[in-house]
Order: structure tokens, then sequence, then C-alpha cells
């Protein structure tokens, strides 16, 4: 049996309790080391809380060594711990539809992940639209498909999740070009950075998905013992000091409810201010005003 | 301190090693019991598994009562237990604040939810737009807000995941007027029902925010021992019979990926029949061709 096993966001002991009994049973166990951290533990930490060795798997194992993983996982348990929950991310998809090839049962324990502990900050999650990813910009490589997703929610008043890029053994291109298996150090996109980034697209398009003055929330270290959140507009987040990873961001749309608004305000500087810019930004995509009929009785 | 504490889908294991470490301190210990139901579970099982007495909270005692709930929490400790993850509804939101205004601590221990969980069907969670609603239908009484949000989320091709109605101490008319506390049996909507109430609506507004062939997961008791997961048309959804609650329905947005429809093949009676359809419903809401600008030079 494959176990799809997910960690939640921070502790060693956020994992469930069935999550940890079924680790602790299990031959192998395999821990995704490349699309998230728990920020709380570490390898040698979680060894300890489940009295099991565990394997990183990089990039390279899980996307062209997914074999190497499910070895005799027809006779004997495998897990696969995910920083989150198993689903959040693409290639655990891909793993499944391999075991299931090779007649591999799967069992999945879920777990929190940023996709839903997101409301936390007091947004409701009903009224999220499309996530999107924001990937470090390099002088050469600005993508933006972001931008049109952001719009297309903020045109029907939808709040927006931005995941943040994280990079963990990547290789500079001098050394992938030379086959040097050396790796830069971690890097984890910060608020500032993220909204840095959003200005330049927007200045670049100038489309209005979002303005200067759009409120946004930045959420750091969510789930851990230094969670933080910050409301604020694109432009202040763009100066905020969001401390140690890891960050998200999530750019209001106009349907904010007065009891969302209600619990932001706890994370804003000045309440009247926020206020004044929420309202300021409600004005992007507004519907246009009911007209009631001509009454064509009424010559 | 108030802790809200995640239960998670399904299994009274399914809590955090941190949650259950968490309750097992707490002075007083509080169950949501209203807005859904742990379903390998019950309070017996529970109090059990925890070693402590559990306060079932109606919603009555949360929207009215919470001062009770709250009740000495600046001094001890109180475990505020919801399915799911404790940001899922409202209410709970509610509930922070009104701790907050009195001075009391609140740590989350965030948990699965359908929210996220809802990815272990193969759709992408970023494809999603929002979340909407279905309530059961009376003869007089046919809300069908969600059928706007829908047409927003297929209009930019994304898909909607759909919460089916749970009906839990629940008086009737009569029982409400006579002012006999006297409660319904829980009714859970399944999906049979759902998908007819969402055929009927179409029906009358003929707007074709979708149709009888748009095609739709069926997710029933996700988490659980007995998960199923059912892709079909909505109109083939409509005879399906889809056993013990909890249910939840998927609607399909036209951006369906490769990987995502290889996924839910294995969830199909004809993997053939089921393309045809998505293919055929991706005709829905597809953006016009792009026609290249004129080349004013070419005279």
């Amino acid at each position: 049996m494959l176990y799809l096993i997910g960690l939640g966001l921070s502790y060693e002991s956020d994992i469930t309790v069935r999550g940890l009994e079924t680790v602790k049973k299990c031959k192998r166990v395999y821990l995704e080391a490349y699309t998230s951290i728990l920020m709380a533990a570490n390898q040698e930490s979680l060894e300890k809380f489940y009295g099991r060795e565990i394997i990183l798997a990089d990039r390279e194992l899980v996307e062209t060594g997914s074999d190497d993983i499910l070895k005799d996982a027809d006779k004997e348990d495998v897990a696969f711990l995910v920083v989150g929950d198993p689903f959040g991310a693409t290639t655990h998809t891909d793993l499944v539809i391999r075991a299931r090839e090779l007649g591999i049962k799967v069992e999945t324990i879920h777990n929190a992940s940023v996709m839903n502990a997101v409301g936390a900050c007091g947004l409701q999650l009903y009224q999220f639209g499309q996530t999107v990813s924001l990937v470090f910009f390099t002088d050469s490589w600005k993508p933006d498909s972001f931008y049109g997703k952001i719009m297309e929610n903020r045109k029907i008043g939808l709040h927006t999740l931005l995941l943040l890029d994280i990079k963990v053994k990547e290789q500079s291109i001098e050394n992938m070009a030379r086959g040097r298996l050396i790796y830069e150090p971690p890097r984890y996109m910060d608020i500032a950075t993220a909204a840095q980034q959003l200005l330049e697209i927007e200045s670049i398009r100038q489309e209005q998905a979002y303005t200067p003055n759009t409120p946004c929330v930045a959420i750091s270290r969510l789930g851990s013992p230094t969670q933080t959140f910050k409301a604020g507009t694109l432009q202040e987040l763009s100066e905020y000091d969001s401390g140690e990873p890891l960050h998200s961001l999530v750019m209001l749309g106009r349907q904010v409810h007065e009891l969302e608004l209600e619990y932001l305000y706890q994370f804003v500087d000045d309440k009247e201010k926020f206020k004044k810019f929420v309202e300021q930004d409600q004005e992007f995509f507004k519907p246009a005003p009911y007209v009631p009929p001509e009454d064509v009785d009424s010559e």
C-alpha cells in the first residue's frame, strides 16, 4: 500500500494521529522536500518524532524515479509524506496514477494546507477565486500569467490567494550548463518582493487588474508559532518586512463582507485609512447600477 | 485560551497529534455539531478517544450563547472542536471576534476540510472558482443564487465545488410555530437530489450556465473508509445512488487538463463517452478564436 500523508503546516505534531500510526508501520518513509517546508520541524526532528528513518525525495526522484518510491509497494507499506495536504501539487497526482498502473493500492491521509488554512486571515474561503502562483522574476524572465487570472477573479469580486515561489535545491544556470551538482541556497519569496513584482507588472500592463492601493493581506508562517497577518495596500506591503518564510499573499476582491472587514481590522495600522482603501477599491469592476425597465404603459 | 481545533473529515484519529494533546489539557471541550458530522465517529467514541467529556454545541449555543462557551477562557483552556477546519464556516469567525473583544487569546489548530481535500478527486485545487452552497428546495422556496456563481466560474473555465445541505436539529414549521422543541430527523442532501435541483433551475433559467450533459464529479464520504468518487454528466448523476452521507459535488469548468481527465477516468462508466461529454462541454464559454491583426503593410 502507498500512503500519501499530509503533514500540515508547521510542527512535527501537526500530523494526524492516524497519519502518525501509519508512518510508524511503514517499511519506507519518503518526505517530499521541494514544494514546501515544515516551518517548525526538520528531517532530524521528524525522524525522532516518528522513530523512523526518512528518505528525502527531491523533484528528480519524484518526477523521474517514482518507480523507486513505489518499489514493492504492492507487498509492503510505503509512506510518502507531503507538507500540507498531498493533493496540493500536481506532482502527487502523477505518483498516484503511476501507482494505480502498477496495481498498487493508494490511501490518502489528509491534512490542512494553505489552501484551506488561509481562512484564518478572516476572509471567507468560499469567496476565493482561482489560486495563482508568483515566481521570482529575473532580468530577462518575468512571467505574468497571474495577471489575467487576478483580473478574472476581481472582475467577479473574488479574493485571490497568491502562492509565492520557493526555490529549493536549484542549480545556477552556470552550474547547470557545466553539469556541476552544486545547488544554490534555498530562497523563499517574501511579501515585499511579491508586492513589488505585482506592481511592476501592473505598471507595464496598465489594465488595472489591481492598483497600488488595492487592499491585500500578507500571511506569514501560517499555522506556526510566529504566524502573522498584515493587512494593507499593495504599495504598503511592497515595503513590509515580513520576516522568516513561508509567506502567502491574498488580494481582496470587491465582495468584502462586513464580518470579513471587521476581522481584518486587527491586522491594519490605521483602520479608517484601510477602510477607505477598501471602499475605493470596490469601485473597480463594479456592476452597472440597476436601471428599472422602462414602463411601456407610461405614455 | 480558546483553542479552535479542526477534527478533519472522518475518523476520531483524524485529529492532529497537537490537537489531541490540546484537547486533553482543556477544562471544557465543545463540539460544534450542526454544520457537519464526523463520518466514522460519534460523541461517545470521541469522548473515549479524548478521555474527556464533550459538550455538544448546537447553532443556538454558538450563535447566541457564545459567552457561555467563552466563560473563564481568559483563565483556563477551552477547546472548541470543529469537523474539518475551524475556518470553514462564518460562525467561527464570529466566535473569534467575540473572544478577542473579551481579551481572550485564541489559537487555531488546523486540519483538512472538504475545501482542500476535494483535490483527492484529481481536479487541481488552483483551478477552482468560488464555492457555492445548495440547500434543500421546498415547494415554495427554491433559492438559486448558486446559479449565477456557477455561471461566473464557468465563464472563466473554472471548476465549482458545491457544498450540499445538511439539516441537523431543525424544527418543522408547525413545531416552530407552536414553540415545541421537537426536532426533525437529520437530513443530508445526496448527489441525485443535488443534480435534480441543478437541472430544475437550469430548465427554469435557461441561460446555459450548465447543461444536462455538463460533466461533474460526485464526492461521497470524502476521507472516510468508504470514500467514493463518481464522474458523469449532471443527467447521469441525477439518477446516481450515492449511498450514505456526506456528499459534495464538483462541476467541471472548461479548463480541464489532460492529467485531470486521466485521473477522472477511473471514476467513469465509459471513458470514451465521458471524454466526448467533456469536449462537448468545453465549447461553452469558449473564448473567441484568435484573429491575427490585419497587416497594414500588405497592400
